[in-house]
């Protein structure tokens, strides 16, 4: 307890750092190095508001930076909350502001331009989409889903867990999987040329659209086979096999040896659990996985970012 | 675009940079230095799900460290999803694990022990829990917040806005509050004493509760002192008049002099457009807001933390 009294704190001055600063202080005992996790959150839904309303597309497409005014004529949108989510997105390095000449006026990043403008070839518009309208959804039931150990698609949506690969494969333009086709391009071409997708079949309708010529085959889950079947009803299912030679190239997030770290790694475990379900992998357990269907030859690779490598190959 | 076909990339070693390093970065543009983002709020859950979980009462009352699967058994909560919860808050450093003798163990932090766990006189349990049940649902709408200009309620819980102070002054004992008149219990003790409060009344409920002699005024807008006297009808309104050498202590987040940050004080402002209304201000908007109520003596001082004070004296 504070010696100090109400009557001295309310008519001493600040010239000191007591009592007001305790006080201040004594407001939010969270105020430590990791005060920012209680509003964390606040931060990912400003990328995804801008996002949504279409600030980056606006401010991406017009001859020059614009005024919070002139952005809230352009999307629609109120005066006040504009200008406060601007001046946010700026203060989260989304946008920029030049306030010389007594005006602000807002404009793109390179980052906003690249990644966030829904026309970018490079955009992640639709996935943050996602994660904005599905995914933050879902981790509102977190505690729920550790005490069911299972998702909670019915509680955030109504759809029964069964169901959850259909649910979450809907999408038919996956950004993540023409992010990957893309990097590839230089090898489709040809008309015999032959290889193997998975998930709902988008890459592979992509790929098919395309290269007409190109013969695909959807390779995954069984159910999820059955899932982009229902969704194409043009492709086939065929059986696959790996030549001498070929691989596989698994894209995933890799544990520390330990399993406990990093933390990105870790929160996709948990995204599993609340959204889907399986969870990430450590090296050795990926070499367990592979070694039992015979690959013997398995590569492990951190890239830096938050998705690494494993080539395997039998 | 990349020379390397698929076939090369599937069949090449990860001795190199090159393919897979670009392919697995390619998946992730956003794998920037902004790219927490997107997964920020998946930290605050991690923060919230354990704290409604009882996972930090748990671990602070047990005699000793603990198994996930005690954890577990303990909360009546899944192994898995409990184990991977347990993991994720030691990299949050929310709690500690001793990997000693081949067992993993989990226990407090000091800052768990201090501010998580629910009987610690300065925990912060109860704001957390409105945190992730109120604040970070009304978030999910912030678009739309910013389409009207206006707070969410109505959306996130059918509460009219015009009923938001009743909405958001349900709780009777804020811990804000109680914290706030903790720092200043030396001088509260007489028979006599007389000081003003706001909010709900809650504090004056604590501090009449506490010193049954001590005589105590609510102070607030109309609105908020009507839904007070709903709230403890034992209360009476009565006028509020500062004396000479009296002052008002203004504890607010303190916007930079160009309105333009800290990022926390304009979260605050978007905190305030989704689920109430109103929004920070900067030291020259305080000063301009007292002197119009006649204070001339205003002084404003940042405290390095979220909350900063503004000392004002007639």
């Amino acid at each position: 307890m504070h010696a100090a009294g109400p009557q001295q704190a309310l008519t001493g001055t600040l010239a000191g750092d007591q009592p007001v600063h305790s006080v201040a202080c004594a407001l939010d005992p969270c105020s430590t190095p990791k005060a920012h996790l209680w509003v964390a959150f606040s931060s990912s839904e400003v990328l995804f508001a801008a996002c949504e309303l279409g600030v980056f597309d606006l401010l991406a497409e017009a001859p020059g930076p614009l005024s919070s005014a002139a952005v809230a004529a352009g999307l629609g949108t109120s005066p006040e909350g504009t200008e406060l989510l601007l001046d946010t997105c700026v203060s989260l390095k989304l946008l920029r502001v030049d306030t010389g000449g007594g005006r602000a006026l807002y404009g793109s990043t390179e980052l906003s331009r690249r990644y966030l403008a829904r026309n970018s070839p490079t955009s992640q518009h639709h996935i943050l989409l996602y994660l904005a309208k599905t995914t933050y959804l879902c981790w509102g039931h977190l505690a729920q889903a550790v005490r069911d150990g299972k998702n909670q698609y019915v509680r955030a949506f109504g759809v029964p867990s069964e169901e959850v690969f259909a649910a979450i494969y809907r999408t038919r333009t996956p950004v993540r999987a023409l992010s990957i086709f893309c990097r590839f391009d230089a090898g489709w071409g040809g008309p015999s040329t032959s290889s193997g997708t998975g998930c709902s079949g988008a890459l592979a309708r992509e790929c098919a659209s395309l290269y007409p010529g190109c013969y695909v085959t959807v390779f995954d889950l069984p159910e999820v086979v059955r899932t982009a079947r229902r969704h194409f009803p043009v492709l086939e299912e065929a059986r696959v096999s790996f030549r001498e030679g070929g691989g596989l190239l698994v894209i995933e997030s890799l544990l520390d040896a330990d399993g406990r770290g990093p933390l990105t790694t870790q929160l996709f475990s948990l995204n599993m659990l609340v959204q889907t379900e399986g969870r990430e992998r450590t090296p050795a357990q990926y070499r367990a996985l592979l070694a039992a269907a015979g690959f013997t030859d398995v590569q492990c690779r951190r890239t830096g970012g938050p998705y690494d490598a494993v080539l395997a190959r039998k």
